[in-house]
């Protein structure tokens, strides 16, 4: 199982672009607004996860790869929370940047679609949550960040890898790719059209290199 | 934390009625489909954790509380699904027995009250799977069962005390002790008013001691 959760993690390319610099130099300039919004996103993603197995609550394997997710998804979100209150920083609700928004409204209605797209989408916000997590923990000045996202890595990396399995396993491998590959550049237009100041920086905020 | 999070537990009487020797005959007759409800309710208290966490994102302490519990209930749902796997009987989807809705029809519409209710209303629930959990830990015929169920109470029990930690320091012990007698009855009430046959049997199905 492990083979083939890892596999194609190093062998599909997620993302159609890699995040910019100028993201990279926001997030270092504002680490608190960065740590409130990635405790949101565990939690969201945790609620995804959790809300894929409402909708399917008879697929076991579903059940059975997605639910330790969530829990390592609730893992990192207390993890991130301890840091937070060790800091005396409040977790007060931030305005989405309507990047996720976008990437939902690309879900297509049918049973089918709607089930890969959404497994996609998912993937896609963990595929790019771990690139953005790898750019903190190399770059981060602050070295308990750098320590904290770190930690945090592997296990992401493994969550676009369970959601590709989910694909591959229901939809095979060329109907996943290529869906993949369309769902990648909306990911891609999602962050371009993020309009947002610097002082308005997120995990999923403005900040890719042109393609 | 310890401390305060068991004694009330002890201290507090959750439910308003005993659970029947006619629902336990009735479980112990039916196991595989306790066992598939089962599975279903622990995810469903992970996802009311989850939904109380989405709902009042800002709340550190409720976040602290409420994220390991979700993360108990889904390691519990994998337990399940692992003996459900192992004894080949497919994860179904089931009929509610209509006794969340109840309770959920109970929970007033102000923001303090909504929020203590659905706090009362998440610990009840637990209360019950609790004491059901006990019986059949005690006097189901089925040597695993008993062991699978008796792994299960401690947290369970913690669980409740968990809701109850939450009400107490929001809202303090008298006013919690009076809405929670209140709501103790309308979880009797929801589970005398659900018809079932006993084909139906569910862990909130009908069967309490009268009062």
């Amino acid at each position: 199982m492990t083979a083939l959760l890892e596999n194609p993690t190093a062998r599909v390319k997620w993302l159609a672009a890699p995040s910019s610099a100028s993201w990279l130099d926001q997030a270092c300039a504002r680490p608190d607004l960065v740590l409130i919004d990635h405790a949101h996103c565990e939690r969201k993603a945790a609620g995804v996860a959790l809300q894929l197995m409402f909708r399917y609550p008879s697929d076991e394997g579903l059940g059975a790869l997605l639910s330790p997710l969530a829990r390592e998804e609730l893992e990192h979100f207390e993890l991130v929370l301890q840091l937070l209150q060790r800091r005396a920083i409040p977790l007060r609700p931030l305005p989405a940047p309507g990047y996720g928004a976008t990437l939902t409204a690309a879900v297509r209605k049918g049973d089918l679609e709607r089930r890969l797209d959404s497994f996609l989408v998912a993937g896609l916000i963990e595929a790019r949550s771990h690139e953005r997590m790898a750019l903190l923990a190399a770059h981060s000045p602050d070295e308990e960040l750098r320590a904290l996202y770190g930690e945090l890595l592997a296990s992401e990396a493994r969550h676009f890898g369970l959601y590709w399995c989910l694909c591959e396993e229901r939809f095979g491998r060329e109907v996943t790719v290529g869906r993949l590959e369309e769902l990648a550049l909306v990911e891609v237009q999602a962050l371009e059209g993020v309009l947002a100041k610097p002082e308005d920086v997120r995990m999923h905020s403005v900040g890719v290199e042109s393609h």
